[in-house]
């Protein structure tokens, strides 16, 4: 099967694509309908903690793919976090 | 330094475990409020994509840690995008 032709890393590396780039259409949604109501900050606060804590973690293990997956996570979760904090004041 | 004395995996599990749980309250607030209107749909698909990716990475990796916050993330993201497919109907 192709499934145990290709190797755990591949998946990982679609993986950590997948789930950082995955942030990036919540940020145009949100900067084009100029709300995010909906998105809870709760949400966005923890979210970003862990992915601080995920930063360290990199860095501390000297793992870079997944020091920069977190960091683009980290900018796209921030932008949105920035963008709820702007429009909810309106 | 503190810092210091924590070793990496102690920031790796604390990592996972909040950039995990943080989907819970968004799951809240959707089931409250009976709206998810500024949740992009598409970040939802593309990060459920994602974390199916991490969960064969997971499997064939034998990462069982990763494994289980991935199905738990993964968990609370379908229930978002079914909560916000329902509401969106009305």
């Amino acid at each position: 099967m192709i499934n145990q032709v290709i190797n755990a890393d591949t998946f990982g590396f679609i993986a950590a694509f997948l789930t950082t780039i995955a942030f990036l259409p919540q940020v145009i949604k949100t900067w084009r309908t100029k709300k995010a109501e909906d998105v809870s900050v709760v949400m966005l606060l923890t979210f970003i903690i862990g992915l601080l804590f995920w930063i360290v973690y990199a860095i501390k293990s000297n793992a870079f793919p997944v020091l920069i997956a977190n960091i683009v996570t980290f900018i796209f979760n921030v932008t949105i976090l920035i963008l709820k904090l702007i429009y909810g004041k309106k």
